[in-house]
């Protein structure tokens, strides 16, 4: 047992202390959010990724409690399959236990997880820590950061936060309670990192309203925003516009529609039921008195926009005239088929804005003012930048610099690397090994970056094989079987596949006789045959019978 | 015979006009620029992609000429396939030239081919064009766009431009020509649209002159600077400040050394000999006389940065001190690995600097002030905005209605559609088939989307293969041989194994008695079985013995 204060960055893959944060005092632990990461473009095949805690499997026991910032994936995401492990309970304000409730439900855990509501403004005592959230602002309402005390010391975590004065729900982050943990004194700042290359602010939600105005008063046609299923914020803003200017609303997509229900049942969306009609009745009505929200903002090929975007919706159909807006941005690694969405929109007659031509989306995230700011409030002995690939936590860290932090005081980790107060004095320890989860079909955890190199090389090159049966005296019997995929068009494989049978006959012919193995030679054959004829390199595999 | 002008954009892949030119009037055809794309992150294995200039096989023999804007792979980078098919002089200016030869060299066509060299301020007739080049400013020496007097008329081509007042090359772009175009009356004008949706002016090469002034007066270790290989006018900028600070310069990357080879012997790039260094001499200077140019920037594995990222590199090594600068954009699709090799570089030490925190790129391309000033300028009847995706061409559009151009002066055309000039009526016919060309390996055109979607296919889901010998009465004979890739980790696979063996032997007892066939069957048990095992819906084989 360690009686030091030790906090750990769990999780993986560029973001940085986002997924879960493991915070930790003698036996106890409590844990911050438990969210999923979403797969690199090449990372083949795999669904999600959720944060790597084997760590915790030989101290479940200890962990106490498992704290919500707030709803979106990247935050509790992983919730279902962290809640199979650990035994303890959630806590989370009310919008965000509705979304994770949703989340236990598929994991069929609801009955089985003990969860307890928090406000904003309360005060928890869960084993030796003192926990107080404190609201901020961010791209879905009921978000929170956490002020935690330990016997070591007060640590404050933001969460994922911007300081928006003018809230679409009209409630401003909490300045209040983070300059009472000033005054208090605050031993470590965990502060979101996402924008650290924007400068000045980010702006408000509020801004946007202006540019929805003028689309909604201008479009003759039928309006069609999509945005991300959990930014509740923006789904109550366009559904205000829809009001004020006459229009239905359909919201469409499952995730979508099944947040509006839950936030409409919560009281966090205002929608006034004779507005909604269902996407079925959208051609009942007028185009000018119609608006569909929807999912697909990052051209998922499932998601609404890239099923309208390539004519596959079942129920509905772009048409001239149409006004189509992307309200929401592009994910790193996702421009490319996003921006092919958009061409694919304006090539079926949409008229299409997205974030680079008109103001219909901000940023959930501080911007580097507003991180200044953050410290300044907080005036922490220690920063830890967190929530952000390594390259927005040294950025965190110079402007840190800028306002007067010396090196010593500010922490640049990785996930794995427990930080440790002895005191008040911050060691870094060495990385833990580990890395990601991967989450792929069925299984979680059961592939590694082997089978995904070997996907690579499929993708890369296809595959070519050939069963032979030989007479072990030199001849090949019969004709042999070959199988190749992702080489070439098979209408063109007709001279592969008969000079593969030549191949094969020659070596055999060579080397055969003698009931010699001949599996090794064929192989090298082929494999020189095929690049001789191809350029490729596939996975040649001979079986010999 | 057709006696109107017709142009037609050739090439594919949202880069609409810009790779591949034909302008065509009565029998005589001229081409502008022939260069590749690069494929997308789901184009799997494909490693260039060329244009489709199919519609010019059967009129081969009518092309006068083909005229290159400058030297940019995505305008060049096809010739040596072009060449191959086209018998006509090619005309450059002479860096452009320089670049073209490098790669008719490497293609095996620099003695088939005539070259001829132009001069910015030339007038050269080709058949019935009389050509006009004339100087724009872009991110390499020696780039133009063209005017062209056809007998219907005279079209304005801007090839890539900006409009940069302060060029390093001290050559700012020919007001006077784009003037005496408007004066003499444009039909036409084909312009660049590749940063439409940036407002203001695109900043000149010499802001960022301040930028790496500073960081080569601060750093006090090596400095290493990324750009990519053709920008010569970067090369010029850092040789420039590495000569002001004392520094030696290594230029490492095979493309940038040829480039910079060629472009000091023509007298584009301005080195002292003294100056310049092997990439194997730097570690016989201390750290602060060093500097070190590269490729790498879009995070390509197999270029200088990708391996210095990963500590690949045979000959230089990154160490703490390093300040390492990203001078480039990240093309959209390439965000992902190139921020990936920026956060490993700042893992092994380096200091990073990147355009999106430092002012050390800028674009070269002109933004929407200098969009609207070109068609100011040259007062074109119609536009036709090139270079861009289609959201980039509506966005162009959208501006050339804002200086009071109705929509039907202004055609927005995708790739392979022919647009149509009877007198001066413009008419946009029907979109001809075909797109692009991949080059693959040792083949052009050989593989089509069909390869494509197996090779998805198989980096999604992996292959499961199964060798059955049966005795035709119900009874496997011997173990079948069981081949899988890319579906679990191998050390996990033995059940996987165990389990399809099983299932190959109940299905052959049960439907495999007097010798009826079994293959669909087992196929379609191992189908099922696979999928329950692991979630996974690979390809599937099954060949009976």
């Amino acid at each position: 047992m360690n009686n030091n204060l030790r906090i750990l960055p769990l999780g993986g893959l560029g973001e940085i202390g986002k997924n879960m944060m493991a915070i930790e005092y003698g036996d106890e632990i409590i844990l911050i959010d438990a969210g999923i990461m979403f797969p690199e473009n090449d990372m083949l095949g795999i669904d999600t990724i959720i944060p790597d805690y084997k760590y915790l499997l030989d101290k479940l026991d200890r962990v106490q409690a498992v704290l919500i910032t707030h709803g979106h994936e990247d935050h509790v995401g992983a919730i279902g399959h962290l809640m199979r492990d650990v035994d303890a309970p959630i806590y989370a304000t009310p919008l965000t236990r509705g979304l994770v409730e949703v989340k236990l439900r598929r994991a069929k855990l609801l009955q089985d997880v003990e969860l307890v509501t928090i406000q904003a403004e309360g005060t928890y005592q869960i084993g030796s820590f003192t926990i107080e959230p404190f609201r901020v602002t961010h791209s879905i309402p009921d978000c929170v950061g956490f002020g935690i005390t330990t016997p070591a010391g007060l640590i404050v975590h933001t969460g994922d936060y911007k300081f928006d004065q003018t809230p679409i729900d009209g409630r401003p982050s909490d300045f209040a309670r983070l300059a009472e943990f000033s005054r208090r004194g605050v031993l470590a700042l965990l502060a979101d990192s996402t924008n650290a290359d924007r400068p000045g602010w980010t702006g408000s939600e509020a801004i946007i309203q202006d540019a929805f105005d003028k689309l909604f008063r201008e479009a003759q046609g039928r309006i069609i925003v999509a945005t991300f299923a959990s930014i509740i914020s923006r789904i109550q803003l366009v559904a205000d516009m829809a009001a004020r200017y006459g229009r239905k609303l359909a919201i469409t997509g499952r995730s979508m529609r099944d947040n509006a229900k839950m936030a409409r049942k919560l009281g966090y969306l205002n929608i006034p039921e004779e507005m909604l009609i269902d996407i079925d009745q959208v051609a009942n009505y007028p185009n000018h008195e119609i608006c569909i929200m929807a999912t697909g903002t990052q051209g998922e090929p499932s998601a609404v926009m890239g099923r309208l975007a390539r004519g596959r919706h079942r129920r509905l159909r772009i048409k001239k005239g149409d006004t189509v807006v992307f309200s929401a941005h592009a994910i790193p690694g996702n421009e490319e088929v996003v921006y092919r969405t958009i061409n694919r929109l304006f090539q079926r007659g949409a008229h299409v804005l997205y974030e680079k031509i008109a103001n219909v989306h901000v940023s959930g995230h501080a911007s580097q003012e507003e991180m200044k700011l953050m410290i300044n409030l907080v005036r922490p002995k220690y920063l830890i930048p967190v929530h952000g690939e390594l390259r927005h936590l040294k950025q965190h860290a110079e402007l840190a610099k800028e306002l007067g932090y010396s090196p010593n005081r500010i922490a640049v980790i990785e996930n794995g690397t427990p930080v440790e107060f002895e005191g008040d004095k911050l060691i870094i320890h060495e990385r833990m090994p580990g890395g990601y989860v991967f989450v792929d079909g069925a299984g979680v955890g059961d592939i590694g970056w082997s089978v995904v190199r070997e996907r690579d090389q499929l993708a890369q090159n296809g595959f070519f094989m050939a069963v032979v049966t030989t007479n072990g005296r030199g001849d090949v019997i019969g004709q042999p079987d070959i199988i190749s995929r992702g080489i070439i068009d098979m209408a063109e494989s007709d001279d592969l596949i008969e000079g593969a049978k030549d191949t094969i006959a020659r070596v055999v012919r060579q080397h055969g006789a003698n009931r010699k193995p001949v599996d090794k030679p064929i192989r090298d054959a082929l494999n020189r045959f095929v690049y001789a004829g191809t350029g490729k390199r596939p996975f040649v595999h001979v079986i010999v019978k």
